[in-house]
């Protein structure tokens, strides 16, 4: 399996355009990655429990405002403001004003004590124009930000493991990015583990903030692909190395509104010193189940936003409309329909029966109390020597092997751990394969079946 | 009126997390562009024949697709391959096919005589999965495409006036915008002129070329804002000189489909010796009437394809998908349909409308060949000493002030033609305002009616 890089390389002429630019060369030349590896092309017919993105379609009444936006209607086919379109900014300033605290003009709002910044108690209307930017996609905010912000040298640190568009989202700025890895709980092997077991190295943090080249910090929570929502205290804890060390934090919070077992999601920017140098981000796909609208946001304060917007103007300009406008509405009805909390309930039953699949099988895995993927052990599974492995994976850690070994003896996919961590600590997640249950139960029961041929190769 | 920039930066804390990165400083601090600046915000109620989106909606065709992409349907909701929708990459590649004339596989595609690179006979397939991107925008493919190639210093030529975008899309990756000017002709303010005789100052060009240091070209045809359609003979010569100067030309071709009077779009990528150094940008929006659909396209050789979709995976991940769909099914119908036949007709009544708006005041302009915009020479306009103008308006060329004048006595806004050079050509272009005829007959006929104010004013 050659990687398409290198067929193009062998293909270009020999001349100086063909060089491509410094900062995509890494990329350029790293060959396919996970997505590619086990896409749908490459595993036709396969269960697939691997990229995250929803068997079904948004809800009847997200669908009916899209439906009403892309008929005859002429502005919703025609660009929105490159800010945002006003009805999504003023639906989002709604949405998040009272989670995200914004203090009150002019209000000092350092924190008492630096050791433990206290969650803000007031909650301030959110300016739509100077205070929220629509995006395209939670990527495309990430991307901007980025953009605005990062000098060549700039560190940006990121708990391992990461969702993988953080890497050349820092690194085509000049960044360099780095990991401080959440660390398992030490007998995850041999039992079910809750994702708030898995812990943050604080040594390790600290010892990364005080590089004194940190520009950013990406925090992700509910955190993709442990589970994990962060606790109020582990925010704390982060806001106070934030505030010391004078960082700003890329808050992902893609899957806030997909969080369990009473576990509830704290947005860090809610934190006394934080909204002054937070950018929050959202996603209406994440939200609504649709991925495929490309809808996100930032939300933070206008020094922030504005070099956002500066960034985000001239590289794509502005966002879909008519997903723009259903997205609003979506925000706008989301209450009266109690949208959110039956969501919730139907994804815990999703969760259920992956996790079900996982206890069939004498699987050990992390209970996730967000997001909609579940890290299961299979250090069990013994792949047998004669087993072949294209090129492409037996390059890459043991998890990439295993899922390979699935996708060809179960046809089910699923997406390796690795994927999602550096290098340097591969080691402590190889033994991972992550798999999504933002999928119908049909698929999960077909999973579950499929899945009894990897029985001879569990130990 | 503070620039909003100005406004953010006072209100910033002053910490080094506030500090906005290099590549963006510059936009950042410069205030409020043209399109803010004669934004329908500023100007409700105003007759827009500014910014350049449509009043009216796609057409049934089209929006009966994206209906259908909207609904039920789970996939059109979710997750395009990064690539594109294999659909559209399919439909762009039967449309786009014929006319872009890739060479065969292997064949020696130089020109006989590089001084005049002749139009190459054959026409090979495209492949879908290598030589068609889908991207964010025409815009997002730019700055993909940008991203891809350009290093620091890195001069990318570009012909004046030019569009807006495309300063940013070099700039922000460091590289170094390069202006040649389109020269009008000498008596354009007395009589009204053909868009082919805005003349290329070949001796600058040359000059340009020959700095050693241009890694890109951003050619646009047809040309906004004049309607020039460049002829075979002047992209022959530009296709002379990017070989033998080794450059990458990105061929901005968003009104392929808007031409006029018998005017053929040619595609420079289809000159001997260019295929293997062109990427062709287009449209959806420009060529169903969807500006806020956000889908573009690049098309050219693996070897400039692969690292664009490199840049592209990472800015934005991918496209909105039921606009895909959507603009797929366009591009498969369009023949059985006549659709651009009949949409250049109907462009070409706006036009005389437009151009009839201007007759009537005795205001000269260039009759466009291609796109949707007219350039009309207001010298004889005298805007009297008392009239006042804003600061931000005041401190820009005289077209700015003319625009301005326009807005208020009128209430009709249109564009300054200086929002598209440098500052150091401004002079050539400061008598110029651009007006949009992708307008409904009752806009232009009501602008006719306001522009009547202005005739007290008309030397």
């Amino acid at each position: 399996m050659a990687s398409a890089a290198d067929t193009a390389a062998a293909a270009a002429p020999q001349t100086r355009l063909t060089a491509v630019s410094s900062r995509i060369r890494d990329e350029y030349q790293r060959g396919p990655d996970v997505w590619s590896l086990f896409s749908p092309l490459v595993f036709p017919g396969a269960t697939n429990l691997g990229q995250g993105f929803m068997s079904w379609a948004p809800p009847p009444f997200v669908r009916d405002a899209l439906l009403s936006a892309s008929g005859e209607r002429v502005d919703t086919h025609h660009y929105s403001h490159a800010k945002g379109r006003p009805r999504l900014r003023a639906a989002l300033a709604e949405y998040l004003g009272p989670s995200v605290h914004k203090p009150a003009p002019g209000a000092k709002d350092v924190p008492s004590d630096l050791g433990a910044p206290k969650l803000r108690e007031g909650a301030e209307k959110l300016d739509i124009e100077t205070e929220v930017q629509v995006t395209a996609g939670a990527n495309g905010g990430i991307y901007a930000a980025m953009t605005a912000f990062l000098e060549p040298g700039d560190e940006v640190l990121m708990f391992e493991p990461y969702f993988d568009q953080y890497i050349c989202e820092v690194t085509y700025l000049g960044g360099k990015p780095v990991f401080v890895p959440l660390q398992p709980p030490a007998d995850a092997s041999s039992r079910i583990a809750g994702a708030d077991e898995w812990s943050v190295d604080w040594d390790a943090l600290e010892k990364a903030f005080g590089s004194g080249k940190v520009k950013a910090m990406i925090l992700n929570t509910p955190h993709n692909p442990i589970g994990k929502v962060f606790s109020r205290d582990e925010l704390s804890r982060i806001a106070a190395l934030a505030i010391k060390h004078d960082v700003l934090v890329i808050s992902d919070e893609v899957y806030d509104c997909l969080t369990y077992d009473g576990h509830e999601h704290i947005r860090i920017a809610a934190f006394e010193g934080m909204w002054e140098r937070t950018l929050t981000v959202g996603s209406a796909g994440k939200s609504f189940a649709c991925t495929g609208w490309r809808i996100g946001w930032l939300v933070g304060p206008p020094h922030l936003i504005k070099p956002a917007l500066v960034a985000h103007t001239r590289i794509v300009f502005t966002c879909n409309s008519a997903a723009s406008e259903a997205a609003a509405i979506g925000l706008e009805q989301a209450s009266s329909q109690n949208f959110f909390p039956t969501q919730i309930a139907e994804y815990a039953e999703r969760r259920a029966l992956l996790t079900g699949m996982l206890d069939n099988l004498g699987i050990k895995y992390t209970q996730p109390h967000g997001s909609y993927f579940v890290l299961a052990d299979f250090a069990r599974l013994r792949i047998p020597e004669d087993f072949e492995l294209p090129e492409e994976i037996k390059r890459r850690p043991r998890d990439f092997h295993m899922a390979w070994f699935v996708a060809k003896t179960c046809n089910v996919v699923t997406i390796p751990a690795t994927a999602f961590v550096s290098d340097e600590h591969a080691g402590l997640y190889e033994n991972y394969l992550r798999w999504s249950f933002c999928k119908g139960a049909d698929e999960i029961a077909q999973a579950t079946e499929r899945l009894e041929k990897l029985r001879p190769y569990l130990e």
